[in-house]
């Protein structure tokens, strides 16, 4: 005999057992489903593309984290694994604009590769679930709602009542920085981003560090008050009087998004106008999100995303503003799964196990198990032969709820006792009446 | 502004436009039903495998086609996509014995990797659909039926009634040759396997080539008659008087396989007895299958698979024998599309589009996409500005059956006119009984 090698997989990558996947496959199509019945078309792109278009933005952080191929067969170009749907989305806009409809809704979920450091919870292969409207040189600002309604009818489903939707607008800070006559912008944006997790201390000594000054950091946080409502906010931003276009489109772009939220029925208090909010990546130009639960703020954002101006400028001169959202579902898994708070409603994954008594009773189970599929009751038939004790030890494993036992008489009868595995509960009812029963 | 990348990807990947990507997976989830209905558990195992695991089995064909990965972030094991997914699925069971229970049935739906030369139809990147039953030291025959017969459900349900399973059973062969005193068995196999490629002449040139005597390859002809029933070919066979044990249990095990997939609802006439069959791989032991349509054999075997004595010997020292077969999708997605075989009848993607008049119509329209999306029709509500002629086409090219137009008259009734874009017929109904009137 060989050598036997070490079965094992590689750090950083999630391999659930059946039950487990089970379930996370229900999350997955629980998000597919309102995908689509929001009228977002599926979108398949390669996990391999070229380098060029991977790295078309330019190198840095994700240079380096990126899973380069080496030439396999005949092919030279180089190539890697996608690490986000952003870069594929660009360049699929880009080269099929002209068989695409604008605005284009599109939704893909699959896998992306990170070769990030592995940690608990932090995966280096993990699923993506993106939501994304492109619109040909302009987009209305009402689409900026639609996606984190959707957002949330997904949350909803999952029984994730305690979802908030932190909303914010860049223009209205980026306007507002531009009032004060402060020209770091993207570095203050990126500071104030933590505040939150910092504290207000630590955020005023690193815009001091920026240079600005006393006066400018203090009228900064004239922007963020305690206790206030969304209405209070929206309403004190009004008054404030500033004196600059980009800040008023902001402001009036979140009170239209907040409101149109509403209406798209996400309740009032599932959203939190936040200007702390400014997301990381430099390209979104409005709109900005992101979602904790409440209670469990310590997970993070669980969905982020925003408004871009501009998607595929690296690929076409045409202009593709759009507005997305993205759910990192591998790790929301593992977290919900972590923090005991997926507890789904599900018909059990198999409903029922046809266990025959011995090889004269196993044409009739096969008879049955096939009434039983055709009729979409989700059907096994124990084929192996053994001792009963086996054969419900094996029921009893796969937690399935209904065992029909045949033997003799059943078959010669016609019928078919009914086991429920959970009261114990064992009945002899006629083969004819057997859907009617487990329905 | 930089210099534009020509937005492309890599030759050998098949990416769809929408419309054609809501039929791709409206075929994959055709057969995700099937698989679940049977009771199979989803299994996503990493696309990225140790490639100590991956080569387990020895180098070869494969290691040329493997991707290999470069050194992403942290990791230095050797690492490549995987080309199938049964090597992981020999990992999985090896390393997770203990956690899942036997009979174990899997599905896997997913992509896989290799590096052939890209041609018409042949793709580097393509989606598998694979089943397996894996059982522990033993697994029934009956097994052998089920699995195709689960096939034949799905290519009923995709109206491919067509199709065709050729059966046929290597122990039947094996022993056969034995009895024949034939030494150089697995080439005798291949050979023979290219039968209904290359006809009986080239076959019988190569067995001579291989040094058999005139005597042996007359025998091993003996097998083969043309225009029999599937009950004569076993019948024949039964009578031959072969003494031979090898032969003998193939046979019976040919025999109880074409009835228990009878019994298993697969009509005789989709059965056909080919005893040519012996599929390329070394690794099956017992019943091998490969499915054709019928006026459509050029397109090759659609569904293939087959019994294995021993899955994960190279991991560990548990005989875990099983049966399993695989669909390849995106090669058979091509080739039916091509073919222009594929009809499915669904519902449309999209159902309703709202269409409203101005700016003071959207938030009715967004009540109404709420109702609609709501009680499960899939709708969209136009958000952009513009002209009715330009909402209209955009409607028209998305292919959406109802449009649903909101003007000032309709908001202030409280009512919606309805379009049937596909006769042209329009009328004004009430809000209230719009879900009535769509469904």
């Amino acid at each position: 005999m060989a050598n036997l090698v070490q079965p094992s997989i590689l750090p950083g990558f999630m391999e659930l057992l059946p039950e487990e996947q089970v379930e996370f496959n229900r999350v997955k199509r629980i998000i597919e489903k309102n995908f689509i019945n929001y009228g977002f078309f599926p979108l398949d792109t390669p996990l391999i593309e070229k380098e060029e278009i991977l790295l078309s933005k330019g190198g840095g952080e994700t240079s380096k984290q990126i899973f380069r191929i080496e030439k396999a067969g005949e092919s030279s170009t180089p190539q890697a694994l996608r690490f986000d749907f952003t870069v594929s989305l660009a360049r699929y806009c880009a080269q099929h604009s002209h068989e695409i409809h604008f605005p284009f809704r599109r939704y893909q979920i699959g896998k992306v590769y990170r070769g990030e450091r592995s940690q608990r919870g932090r995966y280096r292969e993990f699923y993506q679930c993106d939501i994304d409207i492109v619109g040909r040189e302009k987009l209305a600002i009402e689409n900026d709602a639609e996606v984190p309604a959707l957002m949330y009818a997904i949350f909803s489903d999952l029984g994730l009542e305690g979802v908030r939707f932190h909303i914010n607008n860049r223009k209205l800070l980026n306007g507002y920085f531009e009032f004060l006559e402060i020209s770091c912008r993207e570095d203050v944006l990126r500071t104030l981003d933590k505040l939150a997790k910092i504290g207000r201390d630590k955020v005023e000594k690193e815009l001091e560090e920026l240079g600005l000054t006393e006066s400018q950091i203090s009228q900064i946080f004239d922007l963020f008050k305690e206790g206030e409502t969304n209405e209070e906010i929206l309403d004190r931003l009004e008054g404030m009087e500033v004196e600059n276009e980009v800040f008023q489109t902001g402001l009036s772009e979140l009170r239209r998004v907040y409101e149109t939220m509403q209406a798209f029925s996400v309740p009032e208090e599932n959203i939190v106008i936040d200007l702390s909010i400014t997301r990381g990546l430099d390209y979104y130009t409005g709109s900005v999100f992101e979602t904790f639960l409440k209670g469990y703020e310590s997970i993070g954002s669980i969905c982020s995303g925003g408004r871009y101006d501009d998607l595929a400028s690296n690929f076409t001169k045409e202009k593709l503003p759009g507005i997305g959202m993205s759910i990192g579902l591998t790790r929301l898994f593992y977290q919900l799964k972590e923090a005991d708070l997926l507890h789904l409603e599900a018909e059990p994954y198999l409903k029922c196990l046809i266990l025959p008594m011995g090889k004269e009773d196993l044409s009739y189970g096969i008879e049955l198990v096939d009434v039983l599929r055709e009729a979409g009751i989700t059907a096994q038939i124990y084929l192996e032969s053994g001792k009963l004790k086996k054969k419900f030890s094996y029921a009893d494993k796969l937690g399935v709820p209904y065992v029909l036992i045949i033997g003799e008489s059943e078959r010669t009868e016609g019928k078919v006792s009914v086991k429920d595995m959970r009261t114990g509960e064992q009945k002899a009812i006629s083969k004819d009446d057997l859907i009617q029963d487990l329905k």
